[in-house]
């Protein structure tokens, strides 16, 4: 493939931030990029040669998109994957590969996928709906506390809740769904694995994830892990084995419980560049956005070790705000050592929408981590 | 200023590569911008909010774009200063001030100036017409050898000639230019100022260059340069004493000679970001892109440290080659450890023209070197 001939083109599935950080990155190379997405506005239109207004889940918008380019991928897995079928049995590269995307789609799927392949992940039930989960509760096949997953388009802390009582099981939507068994654990990680398509691996670093208690989004996300040696370790392992096992190609972000006894259980993964890899835009030799476009155009991988320690901090909208939107003390953040904001452009606040990210980088991690708390005690997502 | 106000507007006048890496670093403050460019197939078209086609020299097509903008900037020094203070006098916030680029117009002014501001450079005679120059030198006022350069455009080693001998005058323009005596120097060396809107100033360390013998272009930038202390320290004071002189806002590339004698002399400054700071991408804090929209929105200064050492190389077009554009062994130098590629998309190659630049970055200068060497040896800007 020669991707500077005028000929090429690659398409991306949605236009959100994600995308948008990925479209600069092909600005290196030069490569001619299509962007399908439901709205006018998408963040990343600014980015990319061509912009196609079209549905993610329609099957006729995704299909005759993927037939006017060379490779697909998508920045947002929610997309409609019998289109996808389609394209990739008509010759249009798609990557990830529809199969892992169909594996990763459902939660439930997901989790079987674990367990047959040997893949360390909390015990769980499956359930049609959600309303068969009190049967199973009378019944003595569930106990609570556990934790319910929607087995679909769950995204950033929706479509999950942890259920102690049955009351917690009210307002629930009646869905396909899981219960999780909850797993007291030291440490969330994360082990973003980049997989070419010609099977070239690398992981990036372990990852140490702080959630925010009440809106469930990370709030720091800090590389190096501070984590025994062998716990990475065995973390890279178990993420480069789901990689493996799925057959992926581009990134693979793998999230995962370190429990009290330092046993790895894998949450989730999520098929792109991912919020646990942004710290890499200015921390990583390579970052995961270039990363992914080398991934999926078969490129040699880049380097992922790390220049720096490097430390994320979400900016969500700050409780009791609503309407457009003001980054209080952006100033003040910028006078400090190694502090890069990400304002994603989203134009009205509400309490938890996540609006941009701010990157601490330091070659001591513990004065990042310093700096970091300044930053999240400092700014400040209001409205007007 | 509200940055963040969908009423805030930045304009930028050029369309060129080093617009659009202005505007990337635009996006993580979700600033708005604007683009005047004359030919429709800008390369930042693809980065900014508004595009506006016309010609930076024409008053008119100046001066109504800068009333459409909040702060106005450039990314290339040619356009109509009349119009520039026009709007300045108007109120429109104009960075780098038309006084500095003023003085940095005309190079017999720029001369002129450090002469005033005993800031120290090669000796001048300075001439309306090339025509003069042949009596100067028959009257014994000047003698060979000396660099002639047209006062006026020049831009990457057009308009200078290095003149030995009476023939060599012959088929240059006859157009008001200096004769500069030749000064045998160890180093070519760049520090690049960062002064804010408010008089916040900082320096990034200083670099080496390595000019290719025949077409008069960078070849190697080199951060940190490898010379002592002391001459460094002494680059970055002349540096800051130009910037604070010239009173500029924005970033200004400083270009300067090491004598064999360790004397510092200025050769040039250029107003904005600037070849010798590409390297800055990956290897700085602060990325100098990002730095001059911090400078101009009298934002504070980021860090202008390194995080590993860093160095670039230009991509040129080969000689022998014209045509459709194809970068012969990409994947080759993609291997290497702590490389990244910014092609910078023009469709047809000719022999030296700049197509490009290649960052290689690595905790040990020596390294990044020998990995720069590869990487020139092995990349080549051919044609189909």
């Amino acid at each position: 493939m020669n991707f500077f001939s005028s000929d090429f083109k690659l398409g991306i599935l949605g236009g959100g931030q994600l995308g948008k950080m990925m479209l600069y990155e092909t600005r290196k190379l030069d490569i001619f990029t299509k962007v399908l997405e439901a709205t006018d506005d998408a963040p990343s239109r600014i980015a990319c040669n061509e912009f196609v207004k079209g549905e993610l889940l329609n099957f006729d918008d995704v299909y005759n998109f993927g037939k006017t380019v060379d490779v697909l991928t998508i920045e947002i897995e929610n997309v409609n994957l019998s289109a996808l079928e389609k394209l990739e049995d008509e010759g249009t590269k798609v990557y990830p590969p529809t199969s892992a995307l169909r594996i990763i789609h459902n939660k439930a799927t997901q989790k079987l996928f674990y367990v047959d392949n040997n893949i360390p992940t909390a015990e769980f039930h499956r359930f049609a709906y959600t309303s068969e989960i009190k049967d199973s509760i009378e019944n003595g096949g569930l106990s609570f506390p556990f934790v319910w997953k929607c087995a679909q388009f769950g995204y950033d802390g929706q479509g999950v809740k942890v259920v102690r009582t049955f009351s917690d099981l009210e307002g629930l939507p009646n869905v396909e769904c899981i219960a999780e068994d909850m797993v007291p654990f030291k440490n969330e990680l994360a082990v973003i694995v980049a997989r070419n398509s010609k099977g070239e691996v690398k992981t990036y670093p372990v990852v140490e994830m702080e959630f925010h208690p009440e809106a469930n989004q990370v709030e720091y996300v800090i590389c190096p892990a501070r984590i025994p040696d062998a716990v990475a370790q065995k973390a890279q392992e178990i993420a480069l084995q789901v990689a493996d096992k799925i057959k992926h190609v581009g990134l693979l972000a793998v999230e995962m419980f370190q429990t009290n006894e330092d046993e790895i259980l894998v949450n989730e993964v999520a098929p792109r560049p991912h919020n646990s890899g942004h710290y890499s835009i200015e921390a990583s030799y390579t970052n995961q956005f270039e990363q992914h476009i080398r991934a999926i155009l078969g490129l040699p991988l880049g380097d992922t070790k790390s220049k720096v320690a490097g430390i994320m901090v979400n900016l969500v909208g700050a409780e009791g705000y609503t309407g457009n939107v003001v980054y209080q003390n952006m100033e003040d953040i910028l006078k400090l050592e190694g502090v890069t904001p990400h304002i994603y452009g989203k134009k009205e606040t509400r309490p938890f929408r996540k609006m941009g990210h701010v990157t601490i980088v330091n070659k001591d991690i513990d004065k990042a981590r310093e700096i970091a708390e300044q930053v999240k005690n400092t700014i400040k997502v209001i409205s007007e």
